[in-house]
């Protein structure tokens, strides 16, 4: 999808911040994947929640589904995810996402990815071809220094400029160094779906 | 216990909120509890978890191992209750849980409870006396006016000065009438224990 330029950035501009569960990596299951909704990076919205495989190839269209159908969708105006792979490797390709959902998509990460490691991770799995299209499809990684004097994170993106990427993060940054959110999305989805599916 | 002062109400004081989750009244089961950590009415710090039997006897005790147990029990100074029945007519004696967790307890209400109708609900269930005298613990009914140009909230409070609670009760509602904690325990609660559970 092309990127389209912001007009403007507002303050509250509504962001989807996903995150996922905590599970045992190279076990069988799901997932628990949790979005919150947060106006900039000042107020709680909203919880949103779906389900995806352990290194299945479901996390794409079940979060556009989640998103699609949440109340919240009509005033979303972009995705933040951490990161592209999710429930092990289940990778989200964020391309695909933006064009489903017809909203930007930022992909954070804290730390820079080795992407030759992963390479022979999924080449240890079935549809490695699929899996690394998706990589792929994440296209370039950027460096944002989000905060002064705080480590820079590295972002993907899709259907949105740099520029405007560089700005949504710096303000909705407000707590650390990544969207609250974001922040706040993996609090919720590590201290809180793992309990709750357990008992 | 007694109301013990609070020497300063420092703007990021760190309040837990505690709300219900989602469930069918007069069924057996149980409900889940989510309580939120935030700094005043600023920050989202963190989640908490249990579940509780509906109808049943344990909301307290649950609660008050709910609180005791978690990582940010040290840093907590005040818990705020979304109400004292929980889970149907799950009654927390706020007294008893401000003597056992030995932190002040505000119970928030935004409409005035008519006690009358309570008392007739109670009389249908077992263990009425049980019941009625955690209803009594909870003690007197203030109104507190936390935002200019909003309705007034309804308190009960316990371990705690009305002057005390009046003021924690404005700094920390910053986007409503109720404190962050307890709207945001609201929204995670009633949006995403169901759904979880569910599946």
């Amino acid at each position: 999808m092309d990127s389209k330029k912001f007009r403007c950035i507002k303050p509250e501009i509504r962001v989807l911040g996903i995150d996922d569960g905590q599970f045992i990596p190279r076990t069988k299951g799901i997932v628990d994947v949790v979005g919150v909704v947060y106006r900039g990076g000042l107020w709680f919205e909203g919880v949103t929640h779906t389900q995806i495989t352990i290194d299945g190839l479901d996390a794409t269209e079940k979060m556009a589904e989640m998103i699609k159908t949440s109340p919240y969708y009509p005033e979303l105006r972009v995705v933040v995810l951490d990161g592209i792979t999710f429930a092990g490797f289940n990778i989200v390709d964020i391309s695909a996402l933006c064009r489903i959902v017809d909203l930007p998509v930022i992909s954070v990460v804290r730390d820079k990815p080795d992407f030759e490691d992963i390479e022979v991770a999924l080449k240890n799995l079935p549809d490695f071809e699929y899996r690394w299209r998706a990589m792929q499809n994440a296209g370039q990684l950027f460096e944002v220094k989000t905060r002064d004097g705080e480590n820079p994170i590295f972002v993907h993106l899709s259907g949105i400029l740099f520029e405007d990427a560089q700005k949504i993060l710096k303000k909705t940054s407000t707590r650390s160094n990544i969207p609250e959110a974001l922040r706040v999305a993996h609090i919720i989805a590590s201290g809180l779906t793992k309990k709750i599916e357990k008992i």
